[in-house]
């Protein structure tokens, strides 16, 4: 596999946003031969062919990743393990797995454990997405300007590595390298916890009133852009809580914590220690955009 | 003042985007004749003149509202006490005053105990924003659509109520009337509580990490949808925070069982329950938009 970036046969494990997105870069950027998509809903990869994403398709995934140079796993995270069981012994010695999995640490760990020494395995995560889903929702332009962790371990092949950065790369993203366990703190504070808090919050408001007497009908701009995050996959969040529990569980500590203190300031009337922690919040938010 | 709803006299106190913006559509209506601006900063009302906006400006709000038919209060809500205690003995007997403010029921009553007999106050709350402010956001269209609640009590003139929903049904808003408790419960739960959600949640995970490697820099588009309302005014919510303080803390802690509940579940790793805790959630939010 080496420059230019080409990979001759490329097998996509669950073509939906993300999966097809990536197919899309690759034959819009001429970096793949044949691509292969593969997964349990012929709908899809009906769809996925119809729509020019794919150039083959089947729900054998086995079969399908026997003669790929690339296999990309872009399932739902919870079907790793179990796929990983499937194919592992029939991807190419030699061959690249790579995946966009939400939560790497543990499952880092158990997709190597299921691998045969072969097989290169480059675990990956895209921070990417879009309101809708599936590959109708595909574009070639999902990952522009977007950041894609990779999260190699002592076992991974620093070549493949190297490849799997540049596919990435080509894709517009720009490639972040982390430890698969620091990945899964910094996305329990920054994006697994934040679900929950707003699944909570949602749950916590829809309960009030009832009816046309619903409190929810007088929420403004500020409560749907709070709350637009309640809306995701409740299979998706299930899974992601349980494979990064430990993580999401002392981030919603650390987040009860700072309501709590804020929760005291407010009971005490402390005025000017509430705008400071405000403050503090507010001035840390505006800069960030 | 009967049918067709028209004030000779206006003055509105505090032209920022609120109170602009109810200016610019009375004049755009022809439902005003004179419209005074009055308040603390000069440059404000300067900027006000210059944009047209209001006819005439000054700083001594008592002498701005000798001739007024129809005084706004749209300052700052921790203002209001202090501007009534000076204004309200200034105040034509019969004319309207009516405010913006987003806490109620304990806040109406002050103003109410301030006032002399002959005024007629008729508290008021439009459910509209934007992230600029000040008179140079200002715009004739932000009330359209919007909800504007009124709440007045046993002691709030009949004739006077109906013509402050005239005027607001003239910007396009549609009028909900509402107990004034009811309101700070209502919105304790939909904004208030929120707001401080959204600045315990920044404080948390600004913490985490630092500089170049802060967690932050990994947040995607779900946390700055979530955080958004974190970039409020630190003064402005803190006000809001000690008016409606009961309400506040008693939805936090309503919030926090909810978080608390969902935490449980994950430490149990109790898949179902926590699939239909966020299914819960996830069905509620995508019904609302």
């Amino acid at each position: 596999m080496a420059a230019p970036l080409f990979f001759p046969a490329v097998t996509i494990i669950g073509v939906g946003l993300i999966g097809g997105s990536l197919a899309k870069v690759m034959k819009a950027k001429h970096l793949a031969g044949v691509i292969t998509g593969a997964g349990r809903s012929r709908e899809a990869l009906e769809q996925a062919l119809r729509l020019g994403v794919i150039d083959k398709g089947g729900q054998d995934v086995r079969r399908a990743v026997e003669q790929a140079d690339l296999v990309l796993l872009a399932s739902p995270v919870r079907s790793f393990s179990p796929i990983v069981r499937e194919i592992g012994s029939a991807i190419k010695p030699g061959a690249i797995l790579t995946d966009v999995g939400s939560v790497k640490g543990g499952m880092v760990r158990a997709l190597e454990g299921l691998l045969p020494p072969g097989v290169r395995f480059v675990p990956g995560h895209p921070i990417a997405g879009r309101e809708q889903h599936g590959v109708a929702a595909a574009t070639e332009t999902l990952f522009r300007g977007a950041k894609c962790i990779l999260t190699p371990t002592a076992r991974t092949d620093a070549r493949a590595l190297e490849t799997v950065k540049d596919l990435w790369a080509a894709t517009g993203a720009s490639v972040v390298v982390m430890d698969p366990d620091l990945h899964d703190q910094v996305f329990a504070a920054v994006s697994h916890m934040p679900h929950v808090a707003a699944f909570a919050m949602m749950n916590a408001v829809a309960e009030l009133g009832s009816g046309r007497e619903s409190y929810l009908q007088f929420s403004g701009a500020g409560f749907r852009d709070f709350t637009r995050i309640a809306a995701s996959s409740p299979e998706m969040w299930r899974d992601i809580c349980l494979l990064n529990g430990k993580n999401i569980v002392d981030m919603i500590d650390r987040y009860q914590s700072s309501l709590d203190l804020m929760k005291r300031k407010i009971q005490d009337g402390a005025a000017e220690e509430l705008e400071d922690l405000f403050k503090q919040a507010s001035d840390v938010r505006r800069g960030m955009q």
